[in-house]
């Protein structure tokens, strides 16, 4: 017999033959384990501590993988993973090669998708639910939405075809843990709070708990009258809501009670002619105590294999020099969606607690809000990670850039951003922004250059796009005061005669290192940080290409309609021909989760790879025209 | 003294000054002028007709343009222009240089934005508020939302956050007509249905208007009975709904009776704490009997001056081929957002009502249902016009192209639309899809390729993107049978000896025009159609640039990151060097509306303009180098 239950844990089937008592302790050896590593790894440590009990009950009552199970983000299937067989690879999350941190098709059959952005699970469901019964399976699909997910509009979009289609066997569990990413917003967690702060509802847990310490018969009356709790004044409503959104309500339940949790799941398999919702009540980072008192830092503390340079980070940069405009201009506002912290608003909010917009996991809502904004005469700065940013991509287009509004976007983690994985890279953000009228795009190589262009877009009255990349800057000394950078304009950084390297953003860094190494060999390349995507310098470029015939450009950004392309498309446009362009930039993939620099390294994105991809274009050139 | 009151409105000020029956009689005149215009031009018909009294009831409540209507969707503006000054210019609505058929702030101060795109109008509201709020400007911001346009999720996103932020002097307008484009989805829809139905609301209806027609104090008592309707057991359940979500509910308005519109707009204005939502029921082509009894017909009646080539639509092909495999194939299933006429499933659901899906106005919640439909075995094809596409950009690249899950995407009115204007063109597509891995990308140059494009794409096991144009086809023959087509592969439709002409889509048309003139002027033109955007096929097109050294690729997108920049990509990557490539495309800039005629010979992109520019090529080329 095994010293751990979870050692004879090989896949859900396994928990199904357990006692009440089992499953308590096995809960606390998940727990366990999942602190273990992520504490230690870097994580979604707090939203996953939340959901163990619920997971296994949902195991329990349902049979993955014939019933589909579909965690909305995804980000919190840590416990899934560990009872569906992949134990023993647990403290390989996150690494390169090793378990993904969100779902994964690809590693069990048991992961339905691997989604990153929150918002989508309900409607993949419905899909998988369509499927189903195509095929005349009597399978259920159930749906996980955390609440800070039910505040994305994707998600009130499926609700509302959910009621209108009223699938069978198809299950919605609202995990309800008070918190999105940072601050919930709107009506859910009015009615969580009112909940929550009942007073007939508190009085009641209160005494309950008080009594089940004393006896252990007080603890299943504990949970008989937590029964009642629909029964409560304040909890009609939130009843009579779902129903009126078509569904039946059931809950709200204790997220931690595996009793509790397995009985009211079991309930919502019986047929009433609407799809069931079962409310569950978590608590982000429940049985670890740092966590619990601090869900936002624990959210996804930082991997500790990360960078330390001790340098600010770019969104930091963002941030001070925002509240350093904010203290000269009161019509100057911050947005982001269920972002503060992490695109370093927060710190802005302690200054200007009424100037910082969160609207929650809503990136349409804070791009149109902020053009509606700009059309008031503010002059708003919208932060949202680059990934996520292309959720609003279609009111970048149609509410900022074909008004031709003053709003600044930033566009934070762009490029390559290493644990996360595949579904958070900010690959696409020069591709769909290029493309766009009226926009300027630029990325700055430091964080001096970014606090002067953070200043330069407040100053420009039309459409403006900073890409940053996640993390540390470069270290470089920051000017006393940020200055207004004229539109469009690049710069020589280095004059060379073998090849010229036209670098944007962060891998200007990297190109100068090359360029060093590169030195060494005999080889001089010159380098010119062009600052601005759009629109391009392009006296400059065609300046230096002349010098050489021999361009590489190097972006952080897939290659198909990048910055590349776009100084393709400049020098076709000037007639230059006879200039070779070799483009460096991430590939016409989906990029696997490891560190940032392992990923930069595997695609030869780092100085090292960078100089060899320049080696071979020069050893190219002379293989064709031997001198 | 004018024969028309309406010759005496020149602001909304001079409605303030007319009684209720002059009121009535001006309706009436408005919707004259709005009948005999679009019914012959083409337009937003039904709609319009629908909002007459409801925009006089505003322009008497509120201020324009001191305080701010913001139009969802702005589509329903006519009444609006016709009383704001525009009334003598109304009948060039939608002409080149005439009157937009939306919002437009460069005509007149009163229109707050150009919209064209559902669900936006909540929070561009918002975000004007919070501008006047900043200005310490008492003014009103009013959101007037069609019960289509709720169904966005970018409306949910508004709804949530202006409950949070509950802004003061801020009103919104529920603008009830019981149908989006086609047929409407969701709660709202339940709900109207269980008010219009009630019996005790139908059964005092009927026993008011009958009293009224027989007594001319009935019409009053009518009208006061119609008060309490917020009393029947029937509407508390809406009532506490809206409370529920931190709304002050008032209604349902009769939207056509304007003494009561302007009683309840006038209450609404009291603060009571939470921000008013007025419910109002209108009646899409109120007032003319075609429109009212086929709304959906006359939604937007097409433009006479429109193609008359009695080809079938590139959308017609794409239905038929559809129901075609889907008698073959029951796992086919059809998925489109508030289009299912304008996209021709609708045709498709008469054979097969179960599996074509109407999600309404809710593009994210289509694409991502569709990636699980996928994952289920399904095998879907969603059409969607390609500007509302861009609102699920981030589905299609997370949930389609990252899962690489079979799902077709039918990109409809891609390219130049005519009239409907700058926020209707199918601008981006070519450029947002073909930055995202795993993405087959392919567009017809007439309805056979189409055809067989549609059963490629059905064949294919990965994502699948096909862009069309809007209208008429050219009247190509059709095969008897859909056929498979090799992925990647183009061909040459003419030889040419001095530039080879590379156009994709429905250029390919004008090309082979371009080159017949051409070649009575000597000029010898070449002809690829590469069929294929991603993959492109490369080893044709080196084959062929190398034959004459000069490509002028054409299509109908935007430059930036289009398929000439893609061209231009693959001839870098392949080191070619020495061949000279003029890219025709859309500029980079929004198209203004028109007839696509006159936009397409005003952007150089029919045959006499794709001329004109290769001239200009060979013009340059023989300047350079004098043979």
């Amino acid at each position: 017999m095994p010293t751990r239950l979870l050692d004879g844990i090989d896949s859900p089937a396994d928990l199904k033959a357990l006692s009440l008592d089992e499953l308590e302790r096995l809960a606390q050896e998940v727990r366990d384990v999942i602190i273990s590593v992520i504490v230690e790894r870097g994580g979604h440590l707090a939203s996953n501590l939340g959901v163990v009990e619920l997971t296994m009950a949902l195991h329990r009552v349902f049979d993955s993988p014939t019933d589909s199970l579909v965690w909305d983000t995804t980000n919190q299937m840590y416990t899934h993973k560990i009872i569906t067989g992949r134990r023993d690879e647990f403290d390989s999350i996150r690494l390169e090669g090793g378990l993904s941190g969100f779902g994964e098709p690809q590693e069990s059959p048991h992961d339905t998708l691997s989604a990153g952005h929150a918002g989508t699970g309900l409607s993949i469901a419905l899909g998988l639910a369509a499927g189903a019964a195509n095929r005349q399976q009597d399978s259920w699909t159930v749906a996980i939405v955390g609440d800070g997910a039910m505040t994305s509009g994707s998600s009130f979009e499926a609700i509302n075809n959910i009621a209108h289609l009223n699938p069978e066997r198809f299950l919605v569990v609202l995990n309800d843990n008070g918190m999105s990413i940072s601050e919930n917003i709107g009506f859910l967690t009015n009615w969580r709070k009112r909940v929550i702060t009942h007073p007939e509802f508190t009085a009641m847990l209160d005494r309950m708990r008080s009594l089940s310490q004393k006896t252990p018969t007080g603890e299943l009356l504990y949970r008989i009258v937590k029964r009642f709790n629909t029964g409560l004044a304040g909890l009609i409503i939130p009843t009579m809501f779902w129903k009126e959104m078509g569904f039946e309500y059931l809950g709200p339940v204790d997220g931690h009670d595996l009793k509790q949790l397995e009985l009211t799941l079991r309930q919502a398999r019986n047929p009433t002619g609407s799809v069931p919702l079962v409310h569950v009540v978590t608590h982000k980072g429940h049985g670890y105590e740092p966590a619990e008192s601090n869900p936002v830092q624990f959210h996804q503390p930082s991997s500790p294999l990360g960078s330390g340079s001790g340098a600010p980070t770019y969104s930091s940069v963002v941030a001070q020099t925002l509240t350093r405009i904010m203290r000269e201009d009161s019509s100057v506002v911050g947005i982001s969606a269920a972002m503060l912290e992490g695109t370093g608003l927060a710190e802005v909010q302690e200054e200007f607690p009424t100037r910082i917009f969160d609207v929650g996991i809503a990136e349409q809502h804070a791009v149109s809000m902020a053009a509606g904004m700009a059309a008031g005469g503010l002059s708003p700065f919208v932060s949202i990670y680059s990934t996520f940013l292309q959720r609003a991509f279609d009111q970048i287009a149609h509410d900022i850039c074909l008004q031709n509004l003053p709003v600044t976007l930033i566009a934070d983690r762009a490029g390559i951003v290493g644990e996360d994985g595949k579904t958070h890279h900010g690959a696409f953000d020069i591709s769909y922004l290029r493309c766009l009228p009226n926009t300027v795009i630029a990325a700055p190589m430091d964080e001096n250059e970014l606090q002067h262009l953070v200043y330069t877009a407040y100053r420009h009255d039309a459409p403006f796009a900073i890409r940053i990349p996640r993390g540390a800057g470069t270290g470089a000394p920051l000017d006393s005061e940020p200055r207004e950078l004229p539109i469009g304009r690049g710069y020589v950084l280095e004059q060379g005669t073998d090849v010229v390297l036209v670098a944007v953003g962060k891998p200007v860094q990297a190109a100068v290192e090359a360029a060093r190494m590169l030195a060494d060999e005999g080889i001089s390349c010159g380098i010119v940080n062009p600052l601005f995507i759009k629109p391009l310098d392009i006296e400059l470029l065609l300046g230096q290409a002349r010098l050489t015939r021999r361009v590489v450009t190097i972006e952080e950004n897939v290659l198909a309609g990048g910055f590349g392309s776009a100084v393709l498309e400049a020098f076709a446009d000037a007639g230059l021909s006879d200039v070779s362009v070799h483009r460096v930039g991430m590939p016409d993939a989906f990029i696997e989760h490891g560190t940032a620099a392992d990923q930069r390294h595997r695609l030869q994105l780092d100085a090292a790879g960078i100089a060899e991809q320049i080696r071979g274009v020069l050893l190219a050139a002379a293989t064709e025209s031997p001198a």
